[in-house]
């Protein structure tokens, strides 16, 4: 549930109707957890909107501005959620860009109740029958082109699949709807390469750089076959943390030991569980 | 510019902060020509738009208001070009899709001055080095999805070059960012097929039903070196309708003979220049 927003700092509930993100989802997003009233790890979610606008050829907005609407969101009662898009605003009729400054949106939402159960048990995933499209000049990056995310999500309806594995046309594995997935080979963990398609999530970011202490975690080419045959499977987001995975499709995976610990190195800081 | 707007029937000039369409790109839509205080091509819009909803599995809208709304604009004094979308309309976080009804969100722009030049003459076009992405899933559906047409846009600002080719990343010819392609090999007109990338205009399916007395019209896989092998080749586009191309990269075409049959069975429904 929405509980406020502002637009370039001033406070809204409507966007102009000639706003590019309305018209051709000419905008880059990024999703922050608020925790004590705090955004969680807000550096580098800034970071990842400076490259997509770098990416996208979009006038960067004031940072620090944007920062202020981010506490300001934070610092909502009852916020748990943020939303932080970056628009090229308005526009002519026309794809040609221009030079203006980004437009910032900051969304708060309220809080979600957490689910302790769904980080103990884990969760089920499918594999989603539409294929991500490869666009390597925007790989990597969260815009708002995001219609695969919607077409995959719509294809099940059922409350106990918790997201489905998007693949490219060639049937490497990139990523949950709304996750990045790791893959654990014994003290390994492997998450797909995001060359082609994807986005490289905050979350992803952090267990690549620190992995739990006997583990080493790299990017590779996945295929799903090669999904199957790991010993533990699980997702990263920076609203809901590290989740495991239980089942994928037929398959089960008996083990959640680098999730567990991944969940005791992250999860104090987003005020999320850890599973002793 | 914008002259009027309306969303579901209502005068509005701003669209809720909640929409999909800016959250996702979830929308599809359709641009019409506005002659005599009319809409061109009304009934061949509004298919597209109930194609592009059985596409994206959008819940229609009721199709009657739609041509209300329309037909309110096109009486807009002035008003020249009539953009009419269907959103998915408001949504929770997340990119589950809801069952309501699409949102109609119609806008009115000042008509453009038409330079007979460009009909005459014909226009300078150059290839895009931003290939499009493949998603047959949504191939030939004008969806609010359009970072690819804004990233290619962006490569150039000569005001000398009216509009740039795209193609896939294997080198098939698509379309231009804001309009269909046809290369006419003596008396044959082909366009390219639209079965993994491209917007299957109103404009290009009139010409593929009905080409000029003389002409048969057909759709195939086309390649960049193709194109310039052939003895013509002009754009289709439902607001400017059909302009005859000068020069491809380097490369420049002698006829317009087929550009101006076409003009000459079209424009005058459209208020455009007929050459003779």
């Amino acid at each position: 549930m929405m509980l406020a927003a502002w637009i370039d700092g001033a406070p809204a509930a409507a966007v102009a109707i000639t706003d590019r993100a309305l018209h051709y989802g000419d905008q880059a997003f990024t999703t922050l957890r608020v925790h004590a009233a705090r955004p969680c790890w807000l550096d580098a979610h800034v970071g990842r909107l400076r490259e997509a606008c770098a990416a996208m050829r979009l006038a960067e907005p004031d940072w620090h501005s944007l920062r202020a609407d981010i506490a300001a969101a934070a610092a909502v009662p009852g916020a748990g959620v943020i939303k932080a898009i970056v628009s090229r605003g308005d526009g002519a009729r026309g794809y040609a860009p221009h030079d203006a400054t980004g437009r910032r949106i900051v969304i708060a939402y309220a809080a979600l109740p957490v689910d302790v159960a769904l980080y103990r048990d884990g969760v089920a995933l499918r594999f989603a029958e539409w294929p991500l499209a490869e666009q390597p000049g925007l790989a990597g990056i969260k815009h708002g082109n995001r219609l695969d995310q919607v077409m995959a999500r719509a294809e099940w309806r059922d409350d106990g699949i918790h997201d489905a594995l998007m693949c490219t046309p060639s049937g490497a594995v990139v990523a949950a709807t709304t996750a990045n997935v790791f893959a654990r080979f014994g003290d390994e963990l492997r998450t797909p390469v995001l060359d082609r398609a994807g986005v490289a999530g905050v979350c992803r970011a952090r267990v690549l750089q620190s992995p739990p202490a006997g583990f080493s975690a790299t990017v590779a080419v996945m295929s799903r076959d090669e999904l199957m045959t790991a010993d533990e499977l699980f997702l990263s987001n920076a609203v809901r943390g590290v989740v495991p995975v239980r089942t994928l499709a037929d398959h089960r995976y008996a083990s959640m030991s680098a999730a567990h610990a991944l969940m005791r190195a992250l999860h104090p800081t987003l005020g999320l569980p850890v599973i002793d």
